[in-house]
């Protein structure tokens, strides 16, 4: 049997492994774009804040690691075309020759591309696009050799947030532009504002409800023009407003792709084309509680589902269960994380949501190093389903694994009301007798019943 | 409506906010054995440390709280009979006299009282019981006046532990003697080992398998002497061997108690007699996996309890869904937690477990500050159902709410394959793309998995 997986990201290097795993005489071979195997691109930006030193320590694995578990990579070998019918693909190797590959199994993993706006003078020196670890090393290179002194990032989604936090590690002062009305649009807005405040306390010039139009060169600067009046002159530019599948190759495949061209799968990864799977940042995800396809690149996910591709290629037929968009970013010492679906998207979806908000402590008060922890918890009215919850607070609160207890709760369909049941773990340093997400729970339950009964 | 509550304590309170939340018109009387309402004895080692200054910060509410909540508090009264004919129950007040209080629903609860071992010499002074407030100050004031150098510990539990970190924090000799074969007894017995290598590495003086056997008096110090030539002077000692349920006056009473005397209750906390509830640590305990009552005492079970009894008192009836023994502790800079059954637990109740083991890091390596996870999975051979977990870590690696993760999947009584699905938050600095819980799960799988297929 032979594996083939296009990309070596998470999706891939997770199909590969778990086809080793449970098939260990497969035959898998991997196309890399680039020489960086299952490089952890979330963690570039603390490669730039000077936090990781060594680009090479990104690595979830090393290249070692992955021969040993039996995936032969071929790094920079770039996938042109797949023959469905003669289960090929061609792959321009370093040298440019064309190389055929054949597969019985095919995993395509080619992830996404982050979204370059049509923007005037986005491909000056000095302005960046972050995603792969190409762009990375051009980045580190740039801060190395111009020791810039202040940066624009435009767009205040999570990566924007985290490198406007690695930057300001750097001493960098950071002007960040965010086009909607607050920074970190997947939170409510009042939320968004409130961590906004939080950014300008550390010293970052926000600017919100703000487009960048054009981008100009001044000499060795650069100066960058919105709209609101906003005019900046900076060393150097990073744009992050998000990314889009990339799909190109499996489009002219004739694989079936939906919305943001994002690829189609089944609950097994398997496109419309026979013998080819797809995972990772390029597919369309199901949603646990919208119970439709999204758009939703995570790393966890991309993780999951390659693991799904690669056992059932191999014959272990597990289903994807879904996704939650369970999601935690630290930005400088809080946490922001967030599952399930705001108050806003449950409406959306046709749910009744009834939120509540909730500011507690992490742990007991009376412990030294109590830090408050802001919980927003989503029910639907009519039915007492809980359907998302949001947390924020310091980044050693817990806020991320308190999360989880909600994204696991919701995995089983749970209540509002059954978080009251849940024996949550409980010493005075760590929590509440009631932990906040019960308390937030109690809140919920209070604010629904009728008044008067 | 006229409901009385035997015990201000976790349980008691919970019984009377919740009563007064859902049926405002109900009068509430709460009967205090001392001056102390609703404080945290989980807090107590941590007042003894020195980390919180004020005794009074310990109080989960304060009296006004209490009050403005509409619960009127009788401090020093001790309830000595219950008339459950009359619906009557006889208080000693502060100045000895009998006074009556009618109810319409009782909740007692009397809670635990440390066990006192049969010891030659545990009544001389400097030795010490640690359970109620007047224990802690009784100890406080020990510290403050006679500034103790070293201190023997008997008892290696949970409160054992915290108060040889409290002591050590306090710059005091310690020296822990543990009668079992390793300390911390509810965690397999090698991990009990290794955080005694690592209370030894703190400075303690342990010892285990050892039992003491006398106190004696040596003019201001005492000596403790013990099996395996245990022979220690000290200048105080603290003797935590566990508690037992406090229920003499409800089996005066004729209310029903089963193993260790502790009360039995169904799952709205209801006795055997008409209108009297108990809860907390003085009634046994459904526990969800072992399906039979145990006795479980732990603030977070008197919590749900007394809210159950409370509602049901008037008129909401909301069942007791069971505990899982979920508990956590802090000792030094290490979290040890666990939840459901442990390997041996699960054996002797008839399952068939496998346990696997991994260290893993609470968060990306690349990222400063990693420390190690250790994460213990407990799974049933046949079924593959989840039964239990261990971790331990440092006490910031989020070992706490990791622990609760592996609750809320037990509460519905998840595979350990279905850990696999949960789509749990990441970033680098705070955990990988699979949560080390899911590591875990997936080393059980593989395990699991029989060989060759």
């Amino acid at each position: 049997m032979k594996l083939l997986l296009i990309g070596g990201s998470d999706a891939g290097i997770s199909a590969g492994l778990i086809a080793k795993e449970l098939a260990p005489h497969t035959q898998v071979d991997m196309l890399l774009l680039d020489e960086f195997p299952n490089y952890s691109i979330c963690g570039i930006p603390f490669f730039l804040s000077g936090e990781v030193p060594d680009v090479h320590n990104l690595a979830h694995r090393t290249a070692k690691d992955i021969e040993d578990a039996g995936i032969h990579v071929h790094v920079n070998h770039t996938a042109v075309a797949i023959h469905p019918d003669r289960h090929e693909v061609i792959a321009v190797t370093p040298d440019g020759k064309e190389r055929v590959f054949s597969y019985d199994r095919l995993v395509i993993g080619t992830g996404a591309v982050p979204i370059k706006p049509a923007l005037p003078g986005i491909d000056y020196p000095g302005v960046f696009l972050v995603h792969s670890m190409d762009d990375s090393l051009a980045i580190h290179q740039f801060l190395q050799t111009h020791r810039p002194e202040h940066a624009v990032i435009v767009g205040a989604g999570y990566i924007g947030l985290e490198m406007a936090d690695a930057l300001r590690h750097r001493q960098m002062g950071v002007t960040l532009v965010e086009k909607g009305l607050s920074v970190h649009p997947t939170i409510d807005r009042d939320w968004g504002h409130h961590l906004g405040q939080y950014l300008v306390e550390q010293g970052i010039n926000l600017h919100v409800d703000t487009e960048i139009t054009a981008i100009q060169q001044d000499g060795a600067r650069l100066i960058v023009k919105g709209t609101a009046k906003f005019h900046t002159s900076t060393d150097m530019v990073i744009v992050v407003v998000g990314v889009k599948p990339n799909t190109a190759l499996a489009q002219q495949t004739g694989i079936r792709t939906g919305m943001f061209n994002a690829i189609e799968v089944n609950p097994y990864m398997e496109t419309n084309l026979p013998d080819i799977y797809a995972a990772g940042d390029c597919v369309l995800t199901h949603h646990q509680l919208l119970k439709r396809l999204t758009y939703l690149p995570l790393g966890t996910t991309a993780h999951k589902q390659g693991r799904i591709a690669g056992a059932h290629a191999v014959g272990h037929a597990i289903p994807f269960k879904g996704s939650l968009g369970t999601q935690v970013v630290k930005v400088f010492d809080w946490a922001v994380a967030r599952t399930g679906l705001s108050d806003a998207e449950a409406q959306t979806a046709g749910y009744s949501p009834l939120s509540v908000t909730l500011k507690n402590w992490d742990h007991k008060i009376y412990y030294p190093g109590a830090t408050p922890l802001w919980v927003r918890m989503t029910g639907d009215r009519h039915t007492g389903a809980l359907l998302g919850t949001q947390i924020m607070g310091h980044w050693q609160g817990e806020v991320a694994k308190r999360i989880d207890i909600i994204a696991t709760a919701l995995y089983q369909q749970l209540s509002v009301a059954d978080l009251m049941d849940l024996d949550l773990s409980y010493t005075p340093p760590l929590s509440s007798p009631w932990d906040p997400v019960q308390m937030a729970a109690h809140s919920w339950i209070s604010a629904h019943r009728p008044s008067g009964s």
